[in-house]
């Protein structure tokens, strides 16, 4: 799907909660730091809603288009928990209860308190691989490119541990942060913008955070070569300079 | 696109930031919980990077298909900005520099400040309505369906409050929250799926939190009719009783 050095991925977080605003996300974030560490490049994240068909839909586009595809949340036992049901439809394999998760199941939970919404929990796509989830138990799973976590964060990062094992990584991104401070966009912003051009092996990003009524700034340069990053970051640095200081207002 | 008392909207955040792990949204769930609010559901969100072919595919699939789309990121004053474009690109608009966005901007800045990195911020599609950035002045825009605000969040938030008085509102969801607290979503998933069963009028999720090595619950009920949701809230909290407490482990 993209050169041997690059490896992607996409998010797809599952659930209304998300989408109503009751809970915040914070798996995306987590995740892209975690991908981008590795050497996993984070392309694409999606928020659905708990409805099947658009589960289907996001996952299809998603898992044809890169390497890997990372999904949070419905997969506990509840009604609402309908991923798995989802990622079976979408890759069209038969949904049961998975012996070997039934198994962990029954390691955790005495028969008479393996209520039919707790072996929801060991329902998955046939084909599935299971995913170690050492918080509560109740694994995630993989099937093909798809890796199915829980939305919980404490319980997706733990799966996440788990789950990268099984991924093929690629080069890792270098990244370097130089502060502009206080010194504005509008300013830096042309010959940034020159920088940018001669250094095409590299992506350049320039970020404005707002604190106390002012904005401050933060230049970035990414790349997967060492030596072009370097020789950006020298340029951003003296072009900074030349602008007559690196962190005081101009 | 949708029936007269539901109004659908999507957040499309652009930027490479969120994608690295460098920056961590809030957009998505601030917006979310601002449009639940006013009666506007969203119905899903998207991520994508600095890349014109992204933005164009994801506005235009997202544009067709739900009443407002909000983009956050990309309308600042450097090369990576490209919203303005990539927006203009979609519409097939022609992108120039606002006349009304210049006077704002001329405003701002004395003529020798007026930099090209800062005149970009004026360029947008013609046709285009201005939206208010009473944070830092630049202004958003408004085309069609579409309205393209800032990645800060406090110039995004501000610009929202502008933005929304040009949609049109729909009937607010009812929430009504029911604490399970320690009550096992595995003990009460069962009895809960038969209400959702029984209450087809609303949709009704439960959230786990893990907290302190153990998992506290929410139980969320929300539906457009108000005694449709009492009624469902009702059912919950006898179920929660029935399960012999409620908020305490069973």
């Amino acid at each position: 799907m993209s050169e041997p050095t690059t490896v992607t991925a996409a998010v797809l977080v599952i659930g209304d909660e998300i989408l109503s605003g009751r809970t915040k996300d914070k798996n995306i974030g987590y995740i892209a730091e975690y991908l981008s560490r590795i050497g996993v490049d984070l392309r694409e994240a999606r928020v659905v809603p708990d409805v099947e068909t658009e589960i289907v839909a996001a996952l299809n586009a998603l898992r044809a288009r890169y390497d890997y595809v990372i999904t949070t949340g419905g997969i506990g036992p509840t009604h609402d928990d309908i991923t798995a049901d989802a990622v079976g439809r979408a890759f069209g394999a038969p949904v049961g209860e998975d012996p070997r998760a039934m198994a962990i199941m029954l390691e955790r939970y005495a028969p008479g308190d393996l209520t039919p919404a707790r072996r929801r929990m060991a329902r998955m796509p046939e084909g599935s691989e299971l995913i170690d989830n050492p918080i509560s138990r109740a694994p995630g799973f993989k099937i093909g490119n798809v890796f199915v976590l829980a939305g919980v964060p404490s319980v997706m990062q733990a799966m996440l541990d788990s789950a990268v094992k099984a991924m093929r990584t690629g080069v890792v991104m270098q990244v370097e942060s130089i502060e502009a401070g206080a010194v504005p966009e509008g300013r830096y912003g042309d010959a940034l913008g020159e920088i940018a051009k001669a250094n095409p092996a590299v992506s350049i990003g320039s970020y404005p955070s707002f604190k106390d009524g002012r904005f401050m700034n933060q230049i970035v340069v990414r790349g997967k070569d060492a030596a072009a990053v370097a020789t950006a970051r020298a340029d951003v640095e003296a072009m900074l300079v030349t602008l007559g200081a690196n962190g005081k207002p101009l």
